[in-house]
């Protein structure tokens, strides 16, 4: 591409670096924001300046938060028994979303992942650990993606909690709910025909 | 989206501002930042800021330049009598990219499209035809888009000029380079068959 202008090149190439968009994308949002008022652009570098200047983790599960403690920690009403040990915030508010869970969460910050670089010293398990070792925790449940670094990260956890007296459990796979059998991956269907589930069971939260 | 951060979620709500952004692509594009050093995210609304505050658009051509008169319409070797009249910079620099056109351009800064409330007064149009008017323009390309809107802008600028004598031209539409007939739209290929050139012009940049 052949600018015109210094200041157009540069704000693309800042914007052509974030995930997924590339430099005819990063043109058409700068141009579009050279179309708006002059506010517009304020208001969204200085929502991402304070954002990225002022964001804390929470102390306790590490999860994204404004305070030193997040609201979830913080609230009296849920069960410190049950730690949800998830990959970041989204998977928090993905979980959040049902409203089936009232426990606490555990951040990681990502997944054990030799190939992107990521080791366990980079996660937040040596924090989970510590965590578990002081005893109110009576069950751990992995809700890391069903994928190679996911199963390895959970592995890698449990291998160093196993000798402690709680519960290690993980969230069930297998058909969505209203998928057709059909069209379902071997796998997952192979998975949920081994770890089926009283029917009794199945009616509690339908 | 139920965001356990004040910060978080304006930043969010900002981003998906952004055309083709939507909430859930502009949670991982901030999520994305806060995996980066604090340094990317300074650059990338300093670069926006900049943009936004110091950018200038070209006094003769209308197009988006850092000073008073754009690098094209400053160059002497460019062909003054020529001039396309075309919507937005990124026509500019796809004809730019071409290398085939040696005049100068006219950018209108978007079409006439009443439903989008752009009238004939929010373009560029009146320093085109006083342009124009002024005498050393010979020949006027029209290189918008072929839509509605894109014809109805041709005409309405048309009817202002046609007393004039100079030639008034639009870019060639027909099939593309390397396509197969059979997959060409009907009225596609309709204009290119009513538009014919002599055989040798066709040989001219091949």
């Amino acid at each position: 591409m052949n600018f015109s202008s210094k200041l157009l090149e540069n704000a693309v190439n800042e914007v052509a670096q974030l995930p997924g968009i590339g430099r005819r994308t990063a043109l058409r949002l700068v141009l579009h924001l050279l179309k708006q008022p002059k506010e517009r652009t304020t208001y969204l570098t200085t929502a991402l300046e304070n954002l990225r200047t002022d964001i804390k983790l929470c102390k306790k599960c590490h999860n994204i938060s404004d305070v030193e403690l997040c609201e979830i920690c913080a609230n009296k009403n849920r069960d410190e028994q049950f730690l949800c040990v998830v990959e970041d915030i989204r998977d928090v508010m993905a979980i959040e979303g049902t409203g089936q869970f009232r426990g606490l969460y555990h951040v990681l910050g990502g997944k054990i992942s030799p190939i992107d670089g990521v080791g366990p010293q980079n996660l937040t398990i040596d924090s989970l650990v510590q965590k578990v070792r002081e005893g109110t925790v009576k069950e751990i449940i992995f809700a890391l993606s069903s994928t190679m670094e996911g199963d390895t990260t959970n592995f890698y956890i449990y291998k160093q909690i196993e000798d402690l007296d709680i519960r290690v459990s993980t969230i069930a796979r297998g058909i969505s709910v209203g998928d057709e059998l059909e069209y379902a991956d071997e796998i997952t269907l192979g998975r949920s025909i081994l770890n089926r589930i009283p029917f009794e069971g199945s009616l509690k939260n339908s």
